[in-house]
């Protein structure tokens, strides 16, 4: 699932510090930061309670002409009211300070608890320390900084070649619980070294944003924080991309957030299996993406995906309550392409066999086909084990 | 929540018998009969994949006119094709001899594993020995029989005055998993000895569903068996109600339903504990419903109530993705009466430290307030528990 992360891309610096916003005296305050002017694009939760600097950002900055982003995990700054609107305006007046900029220019997220006013102050205190720590090889740590409750920090880099350039597209992100396909839902920032019009970045992206992060789900809750955002600057080829290499460029910028958003997924919250769910001859998309996030966000699904049991019961049971005309008699289901379900299925066929096996396996593909239309649609979905509980009933407000 | 089961009801008699449909010597066939012909009302799932018996009774039944039901745990009769339903004709054909009764007058209910044929000769072999077997005292011993993943038999029986009688409305029912309200979600039966039209009784029993068990919210996924019906056979009074005991008629089948339901989410697979989750001031109902049912799923939610954790923050997050329009400013969130969320709330005040000792109870509210309009709502919810996930992921196929 994609390449090798070599933590770094031209133009960029990162690094982070440990500001005390949580217990430990891990790291948990980071900066991505672009040393040429850039181009970006940014993409936030769907969420109707949207955590104060999101909804700062998207009235105080100009989304399309960022340098980068400060994060901090710990707290997520959210339900925090107008108080909460005016640490993210004095944070950012300081770190443009500290970087020499004109205001605006950084994006500021936070991650972490809800409800609790950010102690803004210990974020301020940091800021030069951060900044003058600036450094290509400071995305690993950063990328470390802002994980809350994930397991390992996710990146994933891709490079093609631009005429005579050979350009990287480098993504990092966090993001293991409240996990659901509604746009965001969780950090993910992109760098690349070439540069392109506003317009066609945003539109790449947002067209990836929707083929990647929001087909994954871990628990169904669209979290209050949840930013996507890419910059382009230019550092390897300055002038704008071809037509021929923006199809390269979309192609690459895929592969980075679709090997992201796996991460993200595999990590979900006490994840021990990733299953894709793929539904096809459905009446329309609609109709698919309504069966296939009725399955893969099933709680009695997600059990048996960790049981590691081939319970395909569950599954047409979930795909009947998806509120979609389905045909019974006309509904197959595919385990890695074995037939589990289907019109005239014999009991003990070898394929039901040969399934039992693959449900064992840390990823594989349920397929369920309608036999209705035409309409396909696809999510990936994490196991729901012990473990999830535990994170969850344990982790305190 | 209701009056102590008295597991009889006039006019009624009930049975059990071990058919060896599952692994243990337990009972797991049962039928409920009335000694006299009954006016009836059946609703069944929404489910687009519904069970042998489901499909056999709305097409072959009059469902207004039945004398009781068989069932069976240990094999759902679900997505078996048309072999499932031809036993279903077989088992209707044998009990209606039994009983000797014309065909079609008992309802006939499955559930347990789905996809696996219904062993129907061994509830053939048993029928003449279940049907001798009937009794006044049967009730307790069939309400377990139905169990599957049910810790305890469900019964809630209440009693009025009609005139110089005394009614009796009688309910049974089983359900622990695949519980999510959209109509049935679990088998449930009521049997009352008093007498009405078969249309007031229809819309009476139709209205009390909506209220009860479409109300409840275990793990959000609909089984594909579930029934509830109703049947009156006059054997204490045998004239029609008149308008006044049919609005006490109401009042006392609610009790029964709203107790039986709450019986059902209360031993939700692994749950220790149930919320009312309550939405108030919402535009709509509909809106207001919404609001309802994707706090209540949530398994963030879910996972803090069985942590005993005060996280507002997630049940807002989850009001914020219900796909409802949301003023953020004007919600209030209470637990039991006790403001945790709202404008100008303070951090430390009395009523949110009152509210961290009600959540360690077994049951409470919780009222979201949204204050842009008049529209309620509300659902029982359980909590997501390590036992949840034990009974799901180690329940084989």
């Amino acid at each position: 699932m994609g390449g090798v992360p070599e933590p770094s891309v031209p133009g960029f610096k990162a690094a982070s510090v440990c500001a005390g916003l949580r217990k430990s005296t891990r790291d948990d305050l980071a900066i991505f930061f672009s040393l040429l002017p850039a181009v970006s694009s940014v993409v936030f939760t769907k969420n109707r309670f949207r955590a104060a600097p999101i909804v700062w950002a998207e009235n105080r900055i100009n989304l399309k002409d960022l340098r980068g982003v400060l994060v901090n995990a710990g707290n997520a700054n959210a339900c925090t009211g107008d108080a909460g609107l005016e640490v993210v305006e004095e944070i950012s007046r300081e770190v443009s300070r500290q970087l020499n900029l004109p205001e605006g220019k950084i994006l500021v997220s936070s991650t972490g608890v809800i409800g609790v006013p950010l102690p803004y102050k210990k974020i301020l205190r940091k800021l030069k320390n951060l900044c003058s720590n600036l450094s290509s090889d400071g995305f690993h740590n950063a990328a470390r900084a802002m994980m809350t409750t994930d397991r390992c920090e996710k990146m994933h880099r891709e490079t093609f070649r631009a005429g005579e350039k050979t350009i990287t597209i480098f993504g990092v992100a966090k993001g293991a619980g409240m996990i659901s396909p509604n746009m965001g839902t969780m950090l993910a920032y992109l760098f690349t070294d070439c540069w392109m019009a506003s317009r066609t970045l945003d539109s790449l992206f947002k067209r990836s944003v929707e083929r990647t992060f929001n087909r994954i789900i871990v628990d169904g809750d669209t979290s209050t924080n949840d930013t996507a955002a890419v910059f382009a600057n230019g550092a390897t080829l300055s002038r704008p991309l071809r037509d021929r290499e923006i199809a390269r460029f979309e192609e690459h910028l895929f592969k980075v957030m679709k090997g992201l958003a796996l991460k993200i997924v595999s990590d979900g919250e006490g994840a021990t299996r990733v299953v894709k769910i793929i539904v096809k001859g459905a009446k329309t998309t609609g109709q698919a993406e309504k069966v296939a996030r009725a399955v893969g966000t099933s709680p009695l699904v997600k059990t048996a995906i960790f049981g590691a049991d081939l319970n395909w019961g569950r599954i047409v049971a979930a795909a009947g309550r998806a509120g979609v005309p389905i045909e019974p008699k006309a509904v197959e289901v595919h385990v890695d392409g074995l037939r589990v379900f289907g019109p005239r299925m014999a009991r003990a066929s070898r394929s039901l066999g040969k399934a039992r096996e693959r449900v064992k396996k840390d990823f594989y593909e349920i397929t369920i086909v309608l036999g209705t239309g035409s309409g396909g649609y696809y999510v990936y979905t994490s196991d729901l084990t012990y473990e999830y509980v535990s994170i969850n009933s344990e982790y305190t407000t």
